[in-house]
């Protein structure tokens, strides 16, 4: 088992993903393809490295944050992204890790592996870290309008990756609404309800934004613009709690004191407030998988998105949604009716 | 120039709602009137307050959050918030302020006081905490699908409020969205971006969720479904933070000791994380001052309400709206005929 990861993809890339995966090699004993500018690898790579875990596949094309990643896909054949993807697709790696260009994983994802069949519009899965561990939150981005019935199948693989990769007997999937009662909703998400109903999961109903982060369910269902405006908020307020206590902190020589005496529970605090912990956001819904990392992954960042992928391929994640999504009664059927009826 | 407080709406109604219109009373020389049960609110009282501020309007009726806000505002005349809306509509009072159902004083306001003209649809102005100081976010909650010209107007209300109230030069409005760049929203913020344009504002463009609380600008417009969930997120986030915080803490003596020391900073930090402080969410777009506080408010809570009411006098706001509104040709010219056509 082999994970490609895009060494070309991210801020601080080609250096800081380079030195995650060498991490995750050494760490895991995990045997990794870095596809990326071979000279530009290997510089990283410096000469003391695992060669029997690194192996690389020369791909000298990259794909900018600005470009259409659709299009930028179909012309750039030998850009990292791609290549990496198509290693997944040949059966040649397992899975494919990348802090790249979100919308160019995607779109590598959707041309080179497919969707997966019932499945209409695959979903980007956040992990957010909850007072009680973790929440997923799904879509963050991949759809910004959504169905109802899109919500349905989204709530079937978030329970599917809960359950499968983060270990859950029976996750807890709410749907993201303005109140708790099930007469609160917008037009989409009071049509999805009763869809989310029959999706054979532990539906617990319509949950408020606070829940998410109370971890008083294990995933939460939305649109993808909702789920981004959510996530980076997350991050907003997490970033913005963070200063103003360093700030209120730099004030006086006591704070300064004390907190010295207590910076290691408030390091134990950082680590779990920190988004770079759980890693990668899982793009739900391929034929594959493939685990998108945030665009400032570090290395520890990118080493945890090594940590998803290869646990996603152990707990045969794609098989369980195909399984899923074939046995119960989704989308085609009583979703689609009711998604063309209400929206 | 008074103010009606609704002393039965609230968690902790009417005791809380009483203190803290006393202290509203004494630090400000705020003369108020307290609407509700007369005989709870005596009890309340006590015998030493200052009477020359504070007077009573019986209204023994309760409308619980349970009930239909429009049915129950239509039937129960005799209801706090009925009647504390029905001050102001009179001119005895010149805003409200309510901790109560958010359903009741809207449908109340409505009802009572009715829209400003060219308004098609009220809105709730949350105000946040930011990285350097307050964002207003609106939508919160008034309205659960919007139209690309409701956006447009509550852009114009967030602006003025900004302006009048917090006193802010030239506030900076951004439209909430999945990106930055112009092509990136919903279908209806896509179709709001070029009305917001031409609302007479000093227009950003798009945001994402993180620059709510960072600061980066003074209004962020949404729709009220979302507008609500980024609310609640950004309270759950906040509170479990805090809780994350205080356990890693407890885990060690040097910790406890250390954060003895650094107690005035914390102090200083939960202050300013506190949605108490800033106080209520004003109800923009009806003709009157109505202040909605958080179903959980404390004194402190409402007395800071109180204070954002008597800002929003001060600061005739209610005219700044009615009169911005009449004067940018929207909503009805190229706001309506572009919502027709795009959503």
């Amino acid at each position: 088992v082999k994970i490609a990861v895009d060494a070309m993809g991210g801020d601080f890339a080609p250096g800081e993903i380079v030195k995650g995966a060498l991490q995750a090699a050494r760490e895991y004993k995990q045997a990794i393809i870095l596809v990326g500018d071979e000279e530009k690898v290997l510089a990283e790579l410096g000469s003391d490295y695992p060669v029997e875990l690194i192996s690389i596949v020369h791909a000298p094309e990259v794909i900018a944050m600005g470009e259409h990643p659709a299009v930028a896909v179909r012309r750039k054949k030998n850009s990292s992204i791609v290549r990496a993807t198509q290693l997944v697709k040949d059966g040649k790696a397992s899975a494919l890790v990348s802090a790249g260009s979100t919308g160019a994983a995607m779109a590598s994802a959707l041309l080179g592996l497919g969707r997966i069949k019932g499945i209409d519009r695959p979903a980007i899965a956040g992990v957010l870290p909850s007072e009680k561990g973790y929440t997923v939150l799904l879509d963050v981005g991949a759809n910004v309008d959504c169905k109802p019935h899109n919500l349905q199948q989204f709530s079937v693989m978030g329970y599917l990756y809960a359950k499968r990769v983060l270990g859950i007997a029976n996750p807890r999937v709410g749907l993201l609404s303005n109140g708790e009662e099930e007469t609160k909703g917008s037009e989409v998400t009071l049509a999805a309800y009763p869809l989310l109903q029959q999706a054979g999961i532990n539906f617990v109903g319509n949950i408020e934004g606070r829940d998410i982060f109370r971890g008083t369910v294990d995933v939460a269902v939305c649109d993808g613009f909702i789920g981004n405006i959510v996530l980076k908020a997350g991050e907003g307020i997490a970033g913005a709690l963070y200063k103003t206590l360093k700030e209120e902190i730099n004030k006086s020589w006591a704070a300064k004191i004390g907190i010295v005496m207590a910076i290691k529970a408030l390091n134990r605090f950082k680590k779990r407030i920190d988004y770079a912990e759980y890693g990668g956001a899982p793009l739900l819904g391929v034929n594959g998988v493939s685990i998108i990392c945030h665009g400032s992954s570090t290395a520890k960042a990118l080493k945890n998105g090594i940590r998803v992928a290869m646990e996603s391929v152990d707990n045969c994640l794609v098989d369980a949604i195909l399984e899923s999504i074939s046995q119960t009664e989704i989308s085609e059927g009583v979703g689609g009716e009711l998604a063309k009826r209400s929206v």
